[in-house]
Parts: C-alpha cells; sequence; structure tokens
C-alpha cells in the first residue's frame, strides 16, 4: 500500500504544476490547465476500465460496474498560491482505489467525481461542482468573474453546455470524501486519520464599538471613552466563552481602530466574529451570549455598540451508518479512531443535502493548508487507502 | 474684562484666517501667512507701546518697560486644519495684558513672545522658537522639510540671518504661557482655568505578540497561539493598571493586526503604549510592570513578544514660586482652583530647563483641540485676563 501511496502523492506533487500561474500552484473554475487536469487523470481513470466523461457544470466523472451508486469525490480547483494536497488528494485517493480493486467484481457502481469547484475563488460563490450534483446549480449561472465573464460563459467556453447543467445531478445512494484535515487535531494526537461526524455551522458577525476619541495625554482615564479598550475587554470574552466548550471555536479575526494613532484614544473600532460548532443551538447561544456581553461592555464605559450579521449557517451532520462504516474500517485495519466535526465547510456539506455523506481526514502537517507548505505524508495516504479499501469491500448499499 | 476678552476671541477667529490653506487653518514655520501675522501683531504691540523685533528663529518679540524681564509666551504656528486658540491664543492674552496695563509702571519688563515654531509639523521636530530662546536651536539648522528645504534656508528666506539664531537667547527671569487645556478635564470640574504644576514625562513605545496564524474553523482553541487574543488581554490590563494611579495616563492608540482577515486567527500583532505622568519614577515603573505583564502574557500562551522604546522624556516640573503666584491670583480674583499636570507638550517644558516658568490652562469645551471646532468660551478669558492682570501688579522679580 506504501508504494500506491507514494504513487498517490507524486501524482498530486505533479498536478499541483498545472497552474494558471507559472510560479505558484492556482488553478480556478475551468481555467486552461484544468483540461490538462481533466486529460492526464482521464487516461488513468480510462486505464482502470472507467467511462469517464466531463458534465455541463465541468465535473471529471468516471463510472466502473453496475448496481446502485457509490460515489468517491473530492475537488480539482485550487485557492491561489495552494499546495498540492486540497481537494486534488481525495480524487487521486478515489481514482487509485478503483485501480486497487483491479476489476473486482463489487455490488455496487463505483462513480469518481472530480469537482469543478469548490473554493469560490473565481466567482465569489463556492461549490459549483457539488451544488450542479444536487441539482442546485442553475441559479449561479449568470454570476460573473471580475472580467465580467458569467459562469455560463465560462463553461460555454470550455466546449460544455451550460443549458444541460442540470443533466449533472446525480441519483447516487451514497457519498464518500477524503480530504486533508488543513488543521492541526490529527497531529497534536499523533493520529493518521479521523472521521467527520459533523461540518460545524457557522456564523459571522461584524461589531463596532462606538466612543470618542481624544489626545492620550490630555484624556485622564476616568473621562475616555475607549473603543479599543472596550474591544479588547469584549475579545478575551470571546476566547473565554469559546474555551468553556469542547470543540467550541470564537475568533475575532478582523479589527479595524481608528485614528489607530499612537498618541490618540480609538473612538471607533471594528471588531469580527467568526463562531463554529456542531451543535446550531449552543452555537447561536454562543453569538447571543457574547452580543449581550458587548453591549454591557458598551453601556458600562458609555460607548454604543451596533453590529450586523454576515452569515448564520447550520452545521451538516454526515450519514450516520456512512460514518461508523468509515469507523469499523479504521479499527479494522489496525489505525486509531478519532472522531471530529469539520470546521471548515466541504463538497460533503453540499451533497448531504441530498445523498447520505461522509468523510475521511488525513492528517495535515503543521496543520498547514491553503499554502505551497501544505504536505501529507506517504504513511498517512497508505492508511487512507487501507481503509478505503476495507469500507470498499465491505460497503452494502442500501436497500432504496 | 469681558470686552477685552471678546476682542481676544476676535482677534484670535481673525488670525485663523491667515493660512496656508484657503479652507482650513495651516500656518507652519515661516510660511508666508505667518508673514501677515507678524505684521498686524507688530501693530497692535506697538500701539501699546512695546518695541518690537523678530529675532533669527522667526519669534516676533514685544518689549515694554525696565528692569528684569518677565516673559509672556506661547507660539504662533499650527497643525494642519487647526482651530483658533492652540498658541495664538496665549499670545493675544499676553498682549491684551500689554493693553490692559496701559503703560502702568512695574518693577520689571515685561516681553512678549510669539513664538515661531512649536507643533513640529513641518520639520518633524517641535520647539524650534522656544529652543531658540534657550540656546538650544542652532543644532536644529540642518534639518530639512519634505521639499527638501532646511530650517536654516527657510530663516534665510524670511529675511533672517540663520547665523545669529543665537542670539535669539534670553536672559529673562521668569516665564509665563496662556494655553487652552486641550482635554476635558476643566470642563468636567465646571472650573474655567487651572494652575499646571508640570509637564508629564512620556514614555513610547511598540510591542509585537507573535503567535501563529490559522484557519479559525479547523484550528481547536487550545491549540492556537493567536496574537489578538493576547494583546486584547494585555490592553484590558493597561487600562486597569492606569486606573489604579490617580493621574496617570496610558494608553494604546494603535494597533495592527496580520493577516487582520475574518477566518484567520491572528499571527501577529503590533500595539503601540503611550504612559504619561508627573512623577518619572512611577511612569517608568508602570511601563516596567505593562512590559512584564505582556511578556507573562506571552509566554503563558506560547507567543513570543518584542518590543522597542520610541521615547522615554523626562516629566518637567513648573518653577513652585511662579505656579503658586498664579494659584493666589485665581484664588484672589474669586475663581475655584485646579492644579493639574499637562499630559501635552509645551513651550513651557522647554523654557523651563532654563528659567523658572509657569502656565495657566483654559478650558476647552468639549476637550477638543487640532480640530475646527476648538474653542474657548469669552468668560473664561476674561477670568484669564483677570488672574494675568493679578498676577502682573502682584509679581516681584527675585533678586538675582
Amino acid at each position: 500500500m506504501i508504494h500506491a501511496a507514494g504513487a498517490a502523492v507524486a501524482r498530486c506533487r505533479s498536478i499541483a504544476s498545472q497552474s494558471e500561474d507559472p510560479s505558484a500552484t492556482t488553478r480556478t473554475f475551468l481555467c486552461p490547465p484544468m483540461r490538462e487536469v481533466h486529460n492526464s487523470l482521464r487516461t488513468w481513470m480510462e486505464s482502470c476500465g472507467m467511462t469517464v466523461h466531463i458534465d455541463d457544470a465541468g465535473n471529471l466523472r468516471g463510472t466502473i460496474g453496475h448496481g446502485p451508486r457509490l460515489l468517491l469525490a473530492s475537488h480539482l480547483d485550487t485557492v491561489p498560491n495552494a499546495g498540492a494536497f486540497d481537494g486534488i488528494l481525495g480524487v487521486v485517493i478515489a481514482i487509485t482505489l478503483v485501480e486497487l480493486l483491479a476489476g473486482r467484481n463489487l455490488s455496487y457502481a463505483l462513480e469518481v467525481i472530480g469537482f469543478s469547484e469548490e473554493e469560490g475563488v473565481r466567482f465569489g460563490v463556492p461549490f459549483i461542482g457539488s451544488r450542479a450534483l444536487i441539482g442546485d446549480a442553475e441559479a449561479l449561472l449568470p454570476i460573473t468573474d471580475r472580467n465580467g465573464i458569467s459562469i455560463s460563459s465560462a463553461i460555454r467556453a470550455y466546449g460544455l453546455d451550460p443549458g444541460r447543467i442540470a443533466s449533472a445531478e446525480t441519483d447516487a445512494a451514497a457519498y464518500l470524501e477524503f480530504h486533508i484535515e488543513q488543521g492541526p487535531v490529527l497531529e497534536s494526537l499523533g493520529f493518521p486519520l479521523a472521521v467527520v461526524d459533523a461540518i460545524a455551522g457557522q456564523s459571522r458577525l461584524d461589531l463596532t464599538f462606538t466612543g470618542h476619541s481624544n489626545h492620550a495625554g490630555t484624556t485622564p482615564m476616568h473621562l475616555r471613552r475607549d473603543a479599543l479598550a472596550a474591544a479588547a475587554e469584549w475579545i478575551y470574552h470571546v476566547e473565554a466563552a469559546a474555551q468553556s466548550t469542547a470543540g467550541l471555536m470564537a475568533t475575532v479575526g478582523h479589527i479595524e481602530a481608528s485614528p489607530n494613532a499612537r498618541n490618540a484614544i480609538n473612538g471607533l473600532v471594528l471588531a469580527s466574529l467568526d463562531v463554529r460548532y456542531a451543535d446550531d443551538s449552543i452555537r447561536l447561544a454562543t453569538v447571543e451570549r457574547l452580543l449581550i456581553e458587548a453591549r454591557a461592555i458598551a453601556t458600562r464605559r458609555n460607548l454604543a455598540l451596533t453590529y450586523k450579521s454576515n452569515l448564520d449557517q447550520a452545521a451538516v451532520p454526515m450519514d450516520q451508518a456512512l460514518a461508523d462504516a468509515l469507523a469499523d474500517a479504521i479499527t479494522a485495519t489496525g489505525h486509531p479512531l478519532h472522531r471530529m466535526t469539520s470546521g471548515a465547510g466541504h463538497d460533503a456539506m453540499i451533497v448531504a443535502g441530498k445523498i447520505p455523506s461522509a468523510m475521511l481526514f488525513l492528517r495535515s502537517p503543521g496543520g498547514i493548508s491553503h499554502h505551497p507548505d501544505e504536505n501529507v505524508s506517504i504513511e498517512d495516504v497508505a492508511a487512507a487507502l487501507e481503509v478505503g479499501m476495507h469500507f470498499l469491500m465491505n460497503w452494502e448499499s442500501p436497500i432504496v
């Protein structure tokens, strides 16, 4: 398995050179280098006995076998200046599994999908490929990129028919996605793999504390209305609130102070809030509690508080039977089991709305992703292939 | 006295139109409109019986009477987009006092000075006028503005002789400056005037907290090294530390977070620190304590802390006999007495190094300064004139 894993890692590194940017890996929706990726993967898939086509959302799709259909999928696009494994590794592992099965007769059909778009870079809207898979992409077609080219035009320019994007919809029985963790949890545990039980729900807000700007040398402490001191007190509370519930994440990532001069008291501070958790009611209660806290801090300091909610996205549970089957495969192949929530969004989150879905995470060295240093170990890919093989050999499609 | 005060305020508002900027008040070192200010004030001073000249640092100087010399001074330059009273009001009050004395025979000479430069706008170095007065400006002559014009050239272009700047040095017996408070203290007390006992010492530092940037959705709280959370904890301590000592001021005015994105943990935060107090040992101990606190926060969070000291300026006490005489004048004229530290720098801070000096603050409505809304009430100017007259009628030069 180590040999197949080494080949998979080498293939990912090779595909990373198929890029819009000669000095970095950048591959957005249906850009010219995507055709090279399609062509090289198609050749490999066909050599494994698959029937391959590009659907009208630009997804690469290859099928083998008959009966109810199990999807193995991830995405082929990247962020700008990306690493070599986010998305693409899941597709390469899927095809490697088909290769390892070597024509073995299964009671179901396998379909490998390389989604055209997950990152949302070119059009500002993510998941174009997986939304087409569940018949939810037609409304996206008029959206334009910064050059004024619509998704519809981009599809047509690639030689596909945007008018037939609905034909990309699947009736598969189940969905499985392999993906790097993109975080430090598995590395901190010393585990190669994790079963994803849910994609976390997410709240994003912007808070504005408004006090009064004044000279730092002439305004005594008791006469100040310092917006940065208020925001600092609140940011400290945000961290403490998140720490009190295991798995809950709350982050102030963005801060803007005004006038932001070394000899002035800040009259205005904008601070963002990002809260993620697997349980929506706890996430929403946390946001509510942090807003109450912000208001109390502002009131006590004679400041004004306003806020704007930018995102309230529900958590998406994975299919428990599929996740349990993945967990069984991990244990059966002798690997330590960890089950976790994904804090980042993935195609599985979209597909799960229609099809029972599961995800397997591979350890990310250093927790690094969306960066050229993004990596994965050959041993961990071998472990994922072992788990994948065990899962595929034992999976039985539910009676529909 | 109200009539004289009203005239003084009107004169300040009129002088505000003598500006480098047609739509705002901006008057830097020896700019063309400074000549109009010199000419109009000179005419007024001469009508009061004063002998007037411009010294070779560009200071407007007028003398009346004989004997040991008492200086009444403030500055004629402004910040960009200034108000009508910062500096200029002190000069106008000084000349108004000479006018009110109406040739009355005193046991000392009075010299009114309108300093050429205090704000540091044109050359990035403040106090050019008052440094010349104490014989400490020669080293400044080669400094250039952003057009490459040196202080020396600017003096020559105005028709003065930079080679004779040393002749601006004074041997006066005492120095008195009237100035708006530029802060909210007197307004909060409901008092028109205050005696300044000291100009606060000042520390300025930049601290950098370095942690690790990571994805806000995939990094559990216990695996984070969040530089903004660390800085927030520290900023909250800065405020608390200052609040525990009356009169101590500590401000974080500038903050920069990186990457400062809503979905990322900040790996690096720069935060400034400005600490001011009348007692240098307490100021330095406060800075030391806040650095220890920052280091403890960084260490506990596995972050690195570095800092850079940008300024360590000692406090400057005013002359206690002169300050007491001002306080007596306030009480004798029926006004409530407040004594305070100035958190901002003033020409008196420079002059006090050589000559016994004192300052009288006038209430700043709204605490506003360095802004077109900067204001002063006619009643408060009248109170300052009453106090000034009482002081001048009772001051006796010390036997030198």
